[in-house]
This record gives structure tokens, C-alpha cells and sequence, in this order.
């Protein structure tokens, strides 16, 4: 009993049952593990979620906007990370954070942004905590793990009386693995540079308390974390078609959908129309690049059941559901007003199309509408 | 002076004088050829932007979402098309609009709509107004204009106390076309459906006061629009690379954009790292077919003169600027918390992405914040 057809379509449905089971399967083996998550709270983005995904207002939690340190921080979390480059500009609303008694940690990987960074702090007397950006694979930002750069911006953030709270590492190549051995190789070498950056900090005499490592596939192959002190991860909670195809969950696990409502046919071309375009969905296209192409998103029938057929093409507010001749579904199996679910390439984006979300706990019954922060 | 270093980035922008220029091009037009415009609010989706956008409350507009339709009829708009295939479920919320005096018209395309429709309108003395989408080019819905079901719609409808106000076709093949001609011919075919389609209808005995088109490449190449009663148009207030590549207006042309802020380099690999990534541009890709690839957005300077670079690639937060040697840019160029503005490919799914506009008009110094009606 996951629909309620006093919502009108689309709207996005979240499975708390779902929810809840994947975030205990990835909990439970980062515990087997002894190390602790840092959940990445941007793809849901709502306090809501929180109670779920954190322990407890001190756990750790990563964020990707301003916006959500500040919502996290106003609603009494206490150690967050803004996980995206600091440019001078956001310190401000760091500042004010920091007043809320909330740590709000900074990510960095120049001399330039620590120099920036101490002006600040030093001018209106706010001591930043710092996370030094890592590279391990090439995929975006950060500093080689043997670079000189990196003992050199840890001395002097503390030399200047900021505060280096630790050393991050993003394993993004991840997400182009093509095999479980890739991504386990991929989750080893996140955990070396980590490893091998906080040493050679601390042997600079720079502390270093936290070796943050993580994404979703690595954080779910990962076998050791000796010496890495906790793991970051975002879409595990919700999952889906790209990790699918990744291999790291089944479609089954996918705890977000649209569900949206047929509005017109065309028998001629095989086509169905529902009222989930791209704005309901989102323009990703994650897994046209991946071993299955499930085009906008796999269509479900209203309970979950996948019907193997795809939301081949997306206007604005139309998407439009092709029906291949040989799938065993012919248009008129589908009248007007069919309600179906569209489980999504990329949880992050298409949580990012909606404002309001509708949690459904198929074991309570329990309805809630969960509410997105929204901007930057 | 149209950055405000006041707020932090990405934000996005409306430069009003292009904005207000770019509308009054297209009125300019259709006032030549002796037709009115029935603007389609679906880019912006702010009640703000009504009266650039139309003449008055009385003016016909069109929107894609019944939330838009609430908001504008709240605000006291009297004519609203809500052009997506209607489904039996909306009718409560559609009805309710017209409780508060609002005309808000239904499209369809199918006699199960129309009896759907008029079943629902007869049980709760109801007439709804209701446009009929006619099919010019085989991209989505609609019927063929020589189809015997037209007439037996709108025969159906009417008998049943519904209101015909028109036929409606859209031209969405034209923004595949290659050339002004491709534009032109599709223009010309979009009109001659629709006319064909109304004189049946008229023949039939059905009231069909309205004959509309359109779709804004095509709005700007018609020349003819003898038996067409109203043409509509949606990004062309704002425009995008989609549009340029189209030739239907300049990069100079585009209002919308979205400042966004330096926040790393890698000097390697000629990488500047900004705080835009696709959930301030959206994930559109749309220029990727066209005959200029812009990637994720053309970048200008701080003051919207264009760099000739491109926003290359972008994770949800972060966006990539790779810096082709030849480019006579290099990294250094661009230091840490320098401002840039990108025009985004598709102005409708990038402003979809952001909840407020700053709108900034660089003649009178005024500077306004617009809310966007979001979801459905």
C-alpha cells in the first residue's frame, strides 16, 4: 500500500522500509569493520532524514551546500562537512554557524584557500576546522598524497591558528568501475593516500585526527579500514539504477520512484505518455555510459514491480514510455489514468527535481511528507 | 553592474533589459502579422514575471503544471491553457481554479479523455473548457488533423455540456531542424494543421473559437498566420545555447545565466573547479546534438562577456572548466573566489533547478528576487 491516489502525479515516493534496510546493511558492515560513517546528506537533503541516517546530533555528516550546513546546524547537528572547495566568499555563513555551536568543517586543497581561510579567521577571531582535500584517482580535486604542498598548507593552517581536522579522499573513478575487482582495488587505493597523507602530516607535526574516506561503491567493497577513521557515503540510502548497474544493489533495493499517471497513447507508435518529463525525473542520463541503458528511468508498475519497460524519452512535463513490439505489454494495457513508478538513473538528481517528498512505511502504514532544503 | 557580491554563489541571474527586450521581439512580431501571443510561463514559473510576459490579467497564458495554474489563477489571471494531456485525477484541482473564476483550459487528444472529462464535469455541474492537441509533425501527442476521431470529440464534448475553446498543435519537431528554412517549412506546417483541424471541427458543427500554435523557434520564423488566432512561445523570454545553435537568437541574447564562483584549479591538467555544478545548471545536455557542442554551458566573464570556454563537465556541486592549451586562457587567469557567469543550454531546465531568481536590470539599478512556483 505504497500509493495514495489522493496525491496528484508526479510525485516522488520514498520507501522507508527501503530506506531503512539499506541504511542498516551499509552500517552494519562499516561496524564489522570497527569504523564509523559520515553519511553524505546530499542526495535527500531534509533534516527529516536525519534521524535515519546519523546516530545522533554529534555524529559526523557531510554536506554539499551551505544551505544544508545551515539547516543541519540550526536543527543541533554538530560535526558537519561542507565537502566541496571553500571559496573566501562562504566564510561568512561558515562564521555563523560556527556561533551556533555547530562545527562546520571546511574542505581545501591550496596554499591559497588556507591563506584566505587564516585572514579571515584571524581578522574576526573564528579558528576554521579544516579537511585537506586528497586526490587518489585523478577524478576531481585535491592534492597528491606525497605532494609537498600538503605538509606545507597543514603547517601553516596551524601555524596561523586554524584548526586541521583531517584529510579527505573521494574515490569518484568508482563510479566507472566495470567489476566488483575494480571497485575493491578502487576502495584500497582511497584508503592508502588517506592513510599515507595523515602520516605524513602528523610526522610534520600537524594533527590529524580524521582519515575520511568514501563513496557509495567503495564504502560497500571495502574489507579493511585500519587506519582510516570513518567512511563517507551518500546514495546508499536510497540507491539506484547506476548502482544497480554497478552491482553494489539490486533494482529491488531502490527505495526512491516518481510515480506519475498515463495521460494519453499512441497506439500507431507504441507509445505511452505519462506526466513524468525530466522535470520529475531529472536530465540524467547516468547509465546511458553503463552496461544497461535504462533510458530516464525503469518503469514499474504501482506496487514496485518492474514491468522491464523503460521512460525512453522525456519533454519538460511528458515522458514518453515506448513499448518495443516483442515485450510482452501492448499500449492498451495501459489505460488512461494508470498509475506507475519510475525507479530513477540517479537518486541525487531526481531528489534534487522535488521540493516535498512522500514517505511511505509499507510495515506502520505511517505517511509522512518529508521537506527538501532547497538552494545554496 | 549586474553581480552582487553580496550573495554567495551559484545563484542564478535574469538579466531584465535582455529579458524585456527578448519579449518585446517576439510581441513586435506577432503584433505585425495581426495575432496574439499566449505566452507559455512554463521557463520562469513566477507570477513575478507576468506582467513583462503579458499584457494583462486577461490575457491568455499557458502553463505546464496545475501548480503554476493555481498560482496564477490565485493571482487573479483569468485564462490559462494547462497543456499537458489531462488525466481523470486532476480534475478536482482544475475545477477548483475555475471556482475562483479562473478559465483554466484542458488539452486532450482521445475520446476516453473526453468522456472522462465530461463524466466527471456532468457529476459536479462542471463545463470544463477543453483544447483539442492536433498532431503537425509526429513528435508527441495529438491527433492527425484529416483524423475522423476529431470530429467525434468534439462533437462528444460538446453534447456532453464541455466547452471546445480550440485546437492547439505544437511544433516540437522544429527543434531538430538544421536550417531557417527547416524553421520556416515547420511553421508553415504547424499552422495548416491547426486550420485544417478548427474548419473541420467548424464544419462539424463545433464551437472552435481558437486556433493556436507554436513553439518559439517557429514563433519567430511564421510569417503568415492568416486563420491562426494565437501563437505560443515559452524560453524565448529568456533564450539558451539550444536557441543560438538554432539561430533563432545570439549568445549575446540569453538572460538567464548562473554566477557562479572559482573554488580550485589543477595547473596539470588546466582544470578551474567553480561551484556550479548540474544541480545549479541542470543536467541538459541538449546542445550535444547541435553543431556546437556547449558542454555544460558557455562561461562569460563577470560581466557576461563570453570567455570561449566551456563548462566541461559537472558532478552535483562542482563543475569542471577544462582549459584547451590553445584557448589563450590558462589556469593562473582564473585566481581563487573570481566570479563567472554560465549560459546554460536550456534555460527552462536550468531555472528549474533554483527556487529564486535575483533579477538585476542594469538600466534603472533595481534588483528584485523572483520565487519560482515549484512542483505540481
Amino acid at each position: 500500500m505504497l500509493n495514495d491516489s489522493s496525491l496528484t502525479t508526479p510525485y516522488l515516493l520514498l520507501d522507508k522500509v527501503k530506506f531503512r534496510r539499506n541504511i542498516r546493511r551499509l552500517y552494519d558492515h562499516i561496524d564489522s569493520l570497527h569504523c564509523q560513517i559520515r553519511p553524505h546528506l546530499k542526495t535527500l537533503r531534509t533534516v527529516q532524514s536525519a534521524p535515519w541516517l546519523l546516530r545522533d546530533r554529534a555524529s559526523p555528516a557531510t554536506v554539499s551546500t551551505l544551505a544544508e550546513a545551515e539547516a543541519f546546524a540550526a536543527a543541533g547537528y554538530r560535526n558537519i562537512l561542507y565537502a566541496v572547495g571553500i571559496a573566501p566568499d562562504k566564510l561568512p555563513r561558515i562564521a555563523a554557524c560556527l556561533r551556533l555551536g555547530a562545527y562546520v568543517h571546511l574542505l581545501l586543497d591550496s596554499l591559497t584557500q588556507a591563506q584566505a581561510i587564516s585572514a579571515y579567521g584571524q581578522q574576526h577571531q573564528v579558528a576554521f576546522s579544516v579537511f585537506i582535500e586528497i586526490d587518489c584517482d585523478g577524478h576531481r580535486g585535491g592534492i597528491k598524497p606525497d605532494d609537498s604542498a600538503l605538509t606545507d598548507i597543514g603547517a601553516y593552517l596551524q601555524q596561523n591558528g586554524m584548526h586541521v581536522e583531517g584529510v579527505l579522499t573521494h574515490a569518484g573513478e568508482s563510479y566507472h568501475c566495470r567489476t566488483q575487482d575494480e571497485i575493491a582495488q578502487a576502495a584500497r587505493a582511497e584508503c592508502q593516500a588517506a592513510i599515507k597523507a595523515a602520516k605524513r602530516l602528523r610526522a610534520a607535526g600537524v594533527t590529524c585526527p580524521v582519515v575520511s574516506v568514501g563513496s557509495t561503491p567503495t564504502a560497500h567493497a571495502v574489507r579493511d579500514l585500519d587506519g582510516v577513521t570513518e567512511v563517507r557515503a551518500g546514495v546508499f540510502s536510497t540507491f539506484d539504477l547506476f548502482m544497480t548497474n554497478l552491482g553494489v544493489c539490486t533494482a529491488d533495493d531502490i527505495a526512491l520512484s516518481v510515480v506519475t499517471t498515463v495521460i494519453g497513447q499512441n497506439a500507431e507508435k507504441g507509445w505511452l505518455f505519462v506526466d513524468a518529463g525530466w522535470m520529475a525525473m531529472s536530465r540524467d542520463r547516468g547509465t546511458a555510459s553503463q552496461k544497461t541503458d535504462y533510458g530516464y528511468g525503469l518503469v514499474c508498475d504501482s506496487e514496485g514491480r518492474s514491468t522491464g519497460l523503460l521512460l525512453s524519452s522525456t519533454n519538460q512535463e511528458h515522458g514518453i514510455i515506448a513499448i518495443p513490439p516483442d515485450s510482452g505489454h501492448q499500449v492498451t494495457d495501459f489505460s488512461l489514468g494508470t498509475r506507475l513508478r519510475i525507479l530513477p538513473n540517479h537518486a541525487c538528481a531526481t531528489a534534487g527535481m522535488h521540493t516535498r517528498y512522500q514517505v511511505m512505511d509499507s510495515q506502520s502504514g505511517e505517511h509522512e511528507v518529508w521537506h527538501r532544503v532547497t538552494g545554496w
